[in-house]
């Protein structure tokens, strides 16, 4: 509980002891200055020992008595500015709602239109992510939401005023939607799984979830209905950490394998908050091009690869966290030669419930790809 | 309760009928056929006395013995014999995993490939939902969902073997995620809201949501996160047959005003089922550009409308549905002649709590665009 109040408190006082180092550099007659990490391209990098795309270690700074810097030093001092009023405050908004909330003024008597478009603000929340070791979440930034669970575990949400308790067991049709901010004034608890399933497609979790499918298995299924939103990529860490199994289930073509990756070892656009993120321990269940030598029916299912999934598949097979395990060369080569693609949506060609089983019998066997 | 069975039973009864029809047109010598409505743009109309667009009565034909069509009637009947067994099995897919079930058999012993690609499959059941007056729900295909509530109601929902009950007051950040289907098998009991309030955008329901906005007025507040789904955009029509008034907020630009209007008029899409998910009883809550003669800070929140806006800006001066009522058409030119737009999210420029505010002000003093 201490640890908790502490992380809670660190937004504030981090952005605060910001606040006073401008201060005290003034009051020595020096220029304020700005140091964060650098994002571009140069200084991203994969980290082969804990498995995940990261920064390096070049380093940005930004004076406020510097002609070509000092526009965007000021705006750096409006966001972080802002921010702080936000936690301050304990309300909420997005990186839109600070863009409107810098339009109107600057919250002091200036009334200088910093910021002419959104483009110009939202790199800089990103410096402050970095500079403090924070994330945007942590500022009272949402950020946009996607992803659903369901399963055995229970949410502590301490939701204005009130803690409410919701049983992700008991979500019906529906499921859990997870929110953008999976870190503060909210637990898990009484967190069951065995493992947590990742479905590609929110039509696919709704399939297993009609089939009971977590509670048989004792699991937590859950779909990021896509592409993974950061809410939903740190709930996934959150629960490795917490020592659980974590399987990804997607369509074998370009899309869901990034959808994969994307998880396992975060993204270049995320690189900056790799660790908070990226779930390297993560395991790709299927659905495999290999799967069409398990079961004999899916050759019939295949579809036309398009020409996205062709060139995406060459382009991966070049990545280093990819290219260094043979079974996905495999896989990637196969498609290529084949110019066929394997939707997860497939297995429901027999019987629709045969998805439960595909997935019982990989977990099983453990025929997991790396 | 007994109102509620027939309404399950309908969808298997009804496919039965259709198939009995065949047989006694087969029985008789005569060659089997299916008629339904036709969908092209000539038979879609807008419905003035009741506010939506809707199917005119101009019907489509498909007969066995007509070399032309037997395939395309043939498709029919597969896809029909499909959807008996959903309903039947009381198992749920998509309209994917239907057409992977038919791209896998026929479920009898032909085992011709009918189906080479989805796009055949996909018009042949909205073929079947018009000629038999229900919805894909009923035959247990779910859509996408997107969309999320929070107020003053419970849902009872029987999933599997279990009734769950969920009440949406107690929802914390996270809401209830708006089902694919609700209408079978689910139910609304003490829903208390004076009204609903249809909010576009996810970030702007989060922001509502986080300061009770639906406590505080004993109100449901929903986002469709976007363009309203079919589930969402069937709640809505559900709430409005409960008499609870329907007032929608989204950003006064292109995208905006398509989102208020398919959600009150239909779509051209779903004219097919104009009746279910069209609420012509909505009322445009704003934001409008007549707003910036209400609250003078908002002239300096404008943005530069994109050519997008304004062509179609210039486009719904030509709907029926929109250029009868004069405050659209004043609306619509003001911002040709600005060329500028306003965002929801603008109204946080001065606080982030002024929304709420701005949303009651509205509504007290009843000043809604038709």
């Amino acid at each position: 509980m201490a640890a908790k109040k502490e992380e809670k408190t660190n937004p504030k006082a981090k952005l605060e002891g910001l606040g006073k180092e401008q201060l005290k550099e003034i009051s020595l007659g020096r220029s304020p200055k700005f140091t964060t990490l650098t994002r571009t391209k140069s200084n991203i990098m994969y980290d082969q020992k804990e498995g995940y795309l990261r920064l390096g270690r070049n380093e940005e700074e930004r004076t406020f008595l510097n002609i070509s810097q000092s526009k965007r030093f000021m705006q750096t001092i409006a966001v972080a500015a802002k921010c702080h009023k936000f936690v301050k405050e304990n309300l909420h908004t997005t990186i839109r709602g600070l863009f409107y909330q810098l339009k109107f003024n600057l919250g002091e008597d200036i009334d200088e239109n910093v910021f002419d478009e959104q483009a110009e603000s939202n790199p800089i929340i990103e410096d402050l992510e970095v500079a403090l070791n924070l994330k945007r979440e942590d500022f009272n930034l949402n950020a946009n939401r996607k992803g659903v669970l369901a399963g055995q575990l229970k949410v502590l949400d301490t939701f204005g005023n009130e803690k409410v308790e919701i049983d992700c067991s008991k979500m019906g049709r529906s499921g859990w939607q997870i929110p953008s901010d999976v870190d503060n004034d909210i637990e898990f608890v009484d967190v069951k799984a065995k493992y947590v399933l990742v479905v590609e497609k929110d039509a696919m979790w709704q399939r297993l979830n009609e089939d009971n499918f977590w509670k048989k298995e004792n699991a937590i299924v859950l779909t990021p209905q896509g592409q993974a939103s950061r809410g939903t990529r740190r709930i996934i860490r959150k629960f490795a950490d917490m020592g659980i199994p974590v399987y990804v289930f997607t369509d074998s073509d370009a899309w869901g394998w990034y959808i994969y990756w994307t998880i396992k070892t975060g993204s270049i656009n995320l690189a900056y908050i790799g660790d908070s993120v990226a779930t390297p321990e993560a395991k790709f269940i299927g659905v495999t091009m290999s799967d069409l030598d398990r079961y004999d029916f899916l050759n019939k299912m295949t579809i036309n690869a398009t020409e996205v999934d062709l060139k995406r598949a060459s382009e991966m097979m070049g990545y280093e966290w990819i290219k260094r395990h043979k079974e996905w060369v495999e896989e990637l080569t196969r498609m290529l030669k084949s110019k066929k693609k394997l939707e997860q949506d497939a297995l429901q060609g027999p019987r629709l419930t045969f998805v439960g089983d595909y997935i019982r019998e990989k977990i099983k066997k453990k025929e997991f790809l790396p």
